[in-house]
């Protein structure tokens, strides 16, 4: 086990067997102390009840002691059934730990639709507390994983005026990830004493710069959920502007270095497309275009078969509805210059180009004209492990 | 040879060698008069050039005498280059037949990018055009062919007051097919007597109703058109309301039976999925909700697999941007309800659904509410032979 957990916080897993035997399914976060609470959820209409219910938490009174999540049963479009189960798991853990059921905050994934195994998780809920403390940051992220290829986490340490923070980062996600969300489940742990709204604030920046732009399917979730919890174990106040602003910026990057694992993950994506749109009307035209081409079948194929066919990513501009004068787009790919002003740039350069497809990350450079809108998107290919995956998720 | 065109049609074709040899890939058809044009295209900013000079064509007099197709080439981003290589197309067509180069409807599929090969044009010309008369519509489809598993044409005969008229239509798109417009490209031929006006007004609703219901991967083509052309050689006056309204029911049938061949051979598919929405607030949340639906990889991947995913549904539903009340909703796949007013049914149905869905049309009815709303949509599957036939469309 590493140590890789910012002060004040334990963490224990278990096997409940909800989908498959023989590895862990449920994972639960222990603060000693109240924690400030940050967070970010789906946009889909049909919500799962743990959504609904982080959500409460969230407005109700903004902190938490635990994060109680489980994989192999979304608890999404269940009903009132659900949401009454998913208030029973909260207080399974509220009455083995002495904490209050409405700090417990739930995150589940998996199948849609089916109700929670009650059952299951009373028999598994003794060996879950009974671990806490006796795992990392890998082992809690390996307990929600689901189609996910390797675990996704990060830690960093943050040094302050005061002293030093940590900042923990775990989350899973693979299929049904796109921009509002980026990940079906994250949590972000840190021993910081952040002020509520402060933290909510540079968590919210950071999310919208990293996690709302990646796109592996286009398909946002039921269940999408990102939890930030500050507990501020470590006794360092962060209050500052100077303190804040680096809180904020490594926040970011580490936030960045996940979204890109749950991309290069992309239910067996072999590629991460980095789309960067420039010279747009406006942040809205680019984001369009860069959306359009990051969600497109075409040219997540083309990209995953190494095919240089750069028209396919012109004609997905060309239907993202941004406003552009087409006379004025430049297209690269991995750097070399393929349309230009509207206009195919006619070389001797596509050896070289089939040579640097093979990486496994491609840059797609946009420029739409003379505007100051630009975009960034990280994006996965579209291969036969995608639908390998897909085809048959439930079975 | 099969007698399937109508009066004063005919048909010509040759093998120029663009991408392929051994296979004929242009294709000419004449008219023995000036036929009324109707005409819809692609919504595309980038328009390729053959396009452009078809909506000059359909502005500037509405009349033409022949349409030139050739696959292997699109002729799209190719600037003005691309626009003088495709006029002079038209007077090669031209110097041949004795008719006007404004009269000539080119129409081009095949890779983005390339200027056309007008040596090899040159060299076909002569063999394309004295094959005029040799070919049938079976003939011309196989010209425009591009990755389409095989040839997509109908004919009718549709019996008027004053006699009987023919409608034939030939038809290639496997890929890039999305609603505006469905096809990449098709033309309809008639030997009906119509006026102008009437004809592309029941032309536009025909296609509407049709062609701009079918979804293979949402990528709109930079060369999407369909042509109709009705050069009255029948004798037949189309003009009373009841001949008209026959024509156009006729015409929107031959359209949907052949809209459902492109989604049935969209890009190796295996399965149609008809998608219909039903009680929403207006025709437009029916068709976000709808093409949402039928946009989603993962509900096109869980229906290849013939897995009854129903949750898939659900969330692309829930991220449509439809305006409902998610306790409204229902759903049945297959004609067997799996959500009802926001809750699961809980059924012993799993297996009987399991063998509707080897089906290879599949039925997907959502209801989204009270509201009289509806949209009903054709969608393809997502499976391996997608993605194999466009990773490395290009070689």
């Amino acid at each position: 086990m590493r140590d890789d957990l910012p002060r004040g916080f334990r963490v224990g897993t278990a096997g409940a067997g909800f989908k498959k035997p023989d590895r862990d399914d449920l994972g639960l976060i222990l603060s000693d102390r109240s924690a400030a609470l940050a967070a970010m959820f789906t946009q889909n209409a049909f919500c799962a009840a743990p959504v609904l219910i982080c959500r409460e938490i969230l407005h109700r009174h903004g902190t938490a002691r635990a994060v109680l999540a489980n994989s192999g049963q979304a608890n999404a479009c269940t009903g009132t059934e659900g949401l009454d189960n998913c208030r029973r798991t909260q207080r399974m853990v509220a009455d083995g730990t002495g904490i209050s059921p409405d700090e417990v905050l739930p995150i589940s994934t998996g199948v849609i639709g089916a109700q929670l195994k009650m059952d299951l998780w009373t028999r598994a809920m003794p060996t879950l507390l009974d671990s806490l403390g006796s795992r990392d940051a890998e082992g809690f992220t390996r307990a929600f994983m689901t189609t996910d290829a390797f675990p996704k986490f990060a830690m960093r340490d943050v040094p302050l005026l005061q002293g030093s923070v940590r900042l923990t980062v775990m989350a899973k996600g693979a299929g049904m990830i796109c921009p509002n969300m980026a990940t079906m489940l994250c949590v972000v742990l840190t021993d910081a004493l952040v002020a509520r709204q402060a933290w909510q604030d540079m968590f919210g920046r950071a999310v919208e710069k990293t996690f709302n732009r990646v796109s592996v399917d286009g398909d946002t979730s039921t269940n999408d959920t990102i939890l930030g919890l500050a507990n501020g174990a470590s006794g360092v106040t962060v209050s500052q502007d100077a303190d804040l602003a680096a809180l904020e910026s490594v926040l970011t990057e580490i936030l960045g270095a996940v979204a890109h694992m749950l991309v290069m993950d992309g239910e067996g994506a072999g590629k991460v497309l980095h789309i960067h749109v420039r010279g747009a009307l406006s942040t809205a035209d680019a984001r369009l275009a860069a959306r359009s081409v990051g969600h497109s079948q075409l040219v997540k194929t083309a990209m995953y078969g190494g095919d240089a066919n750069w028209g396919r990513i012109v004609t997905a501009v060309g239907y993202s509805g941004a406003t552009f004068d087409p006379n004025d787009v430049c297209l690269s790919l991995c750097g070399i210059e393929r349309f230009h002003n509207g206009r195919p740039v006619n070389d001797d350069k596509e050896e070289e180009l089939a040579a640097l497809l093979k990486a496994k990350d491609v840059d797609i450079d946009i420029v739409l004209g003379p505007g100051s809108g630009s975009y960034d998107l990280q994006a996965s290919d579209l291969g036969h492990e995608y639908v390998s995956l897909n085809a048959d998720y439930r079975s």
